[in-house]
């Protein structure tokens, strides 16, 4: 959640982070967009998580799904899966967990780092864009974006960033605030926000000197990044 | 909980985090001061809370209270007043929290960040103080502390601050600290607390890149903070 | 949970973290090594991780405990002896945690913060090791590993760990890591994560400016850590 929200400020969002049933039908009506997070999964939870995004369904804000792990346990697994049947504008994951939503099986996994390349997701995430109707993005060396026909790939980012615990969880929260900013173009978004990232762990890498320092220069770059680093760095190609 | 534990640590404080209202009776006697934190609020932390603000106020141990987004919803302002029933030392928050809890009134909110400056929460701050007996102080452009009479503004801290997850929950508990150091001068230990937390994010800040960078030398600055740096940038001047 | 994370990605190892009961028996089998810290206990976390500790060892997989203040209350402490009893491989603690425990008493505590020396420990460490199979380690200036009859000291690291929040837990998480790798050697696996992480302490130290650059820089330095360095560094003695 740190990582998350300072991720979100850094880029100019106002985060929230509610996990309390009783707050959902007050709250959830003044966002411009959710993020479900199933990270650090409990019971007590889920609930939450599904009536939140029944309201923004509902509501016709727009909503995103982050299915950490979805393969490591078949409770997990479900719930996943319950919550692509209400209807989440995207969902972004790494090649296991896409895999694992798209089969709707469990493991084997290595727990919330992926044992698949994002490319061997690609079938994978454009059956869950069709079955799903949603936007799906497989977080890899390069990142997939579908909508179940078209594909596009972002290219940017660097390895390091895997090392990084949350970074996966914090550029599915940057999806959802560039798509809170332009709803009508959530395929566009999506990839937007995956290259905006990438690009802000380019930059950050040409300081680091190790997992850390990366961290915190990633979001002092994302911060600070202009028009001019985005277009002379942005690397989205069609691949299909 | 990260940030706070952090603030704390480097400011020379032994801070605990406790949720289970098992533990309350135990511990709690132990404490020098309590802080209450609502921000990731949920319905079973909430006896836990009030438990623990009973007590400190039984063994007249002081405590402090963060109202995180306390006109978010009904649940969390309910919470907040029922807490502010329990006699908080002080309440420290943003004008849009120290607003609706003097008004008792749910939103319009941004969610946990501000939507007014902090200079036009100044009346409701004073009402709050007076209804509630307790100092209240409204971080912002300028701090304001006031304990329903006397008004004093700590004009220290810098706008990147609020890019920061937490850096209003960290100065509430830093206020906390400083309260158990000197419970009888409970209004000076406040305007001390936001105005010593200020000056180690205009410290950080010439060194900072970003809000990341901002982050790691607040607390480092925090941490060598000396009577020198102290003497000449606390700024803290009678507002009424 | 994130300096915990981020220490385990630095280090080479894939952490995951789960609380829910439900997930215990689909994922436990597939993890190397299985750390339970009660740190923020609650009471309903109590079952996943008597669970996971339990199947963990019916599966010959070792698991470490860290009974985080595990004297500060009742509850908490029934919660660490109850733990104890499900054969942990290794339990790594400060010297009042491991005082605590051994005597199977609460109080008089400093919170999470130690109020001894981990030389005052030695007899009480040897004592828990004796009573509950583990290995027992205790950190503070020299760290004491012992299975009840050999005793060494780990002397590498440097004060201002202290200052930075998790640091204790993040030491645990590498000890699971090292004997995950060597479990048949855990005894001089659990010495070597101590040595390991006091020397990434070390080398952090010598760049940081306060708490927060220390901790940036540690983790830096930990995935950085190259043979060359750790055959200069690591000093571990026999002490008795």
């Amino acid at each position: 959640m740190d990582l998350v929200a300072n991720t979100l400020l850094s880029a100019g969002a106002s985060p929230a982070m509610l996990h309390t049933i009783e707050e959902i039908p007050d709250f959830t009506p003044h966002v411009r967009a959710l993020y479900v997070n199933v990270g650090t999964l409990s019971a007590n939870w889920l609930p939450s998580m599904k009536a939140a995004a029944q309201l923004a369904s509902q509501l016709g804000k727009p909503w995103v799904l982050d299915p950490v792990a979805a393969g490591a346990s078949g409770f997990r697994l479900n719930a996943c899966l319950e919550l692509v049947q209400l209807k989440p504008t995207v969902i972004r994951g790494n090649a296991s967990e896409i895999i694992a939503l798209s089969r709707a099986s469990v493991g084997p996994t290595k727990g919330v780092d992926s044992s698949h390349e994002s490319m061997d997701a690609m079938e994978a995430a454009r059956c869950l864009a069709e079955a799903s109707g949603a936007i799906v993005a497989v977080s890899g060396a390069v990142d997939i974006v579908t909508d179940g026909r078209r594909v596009v790939g972002a290219h940017n980012g660097v390895p390091m960033m895997q090392k990084i615990t949350a970074t996966g969880c914090s550029v599915t929260a940057l999806i959802a605030a560039f798509v809170a900013v332009d709803p009508l173009h959530a395929f566009e978004a999506t990839a937007s926000a995956l290259s905006v990232y990438g690009i802000a762990g380019e930059m950050g890498m040409s300081m680091a000197k190790g997992p850390a320092s990366l961290r915190m220069h990633m979001i002092d770059c994302l911060h600070g990044l202009d028009q001019a680093a985005l277009l002379s760095r942005t690397n989205i190609t069609a691949l299909s």
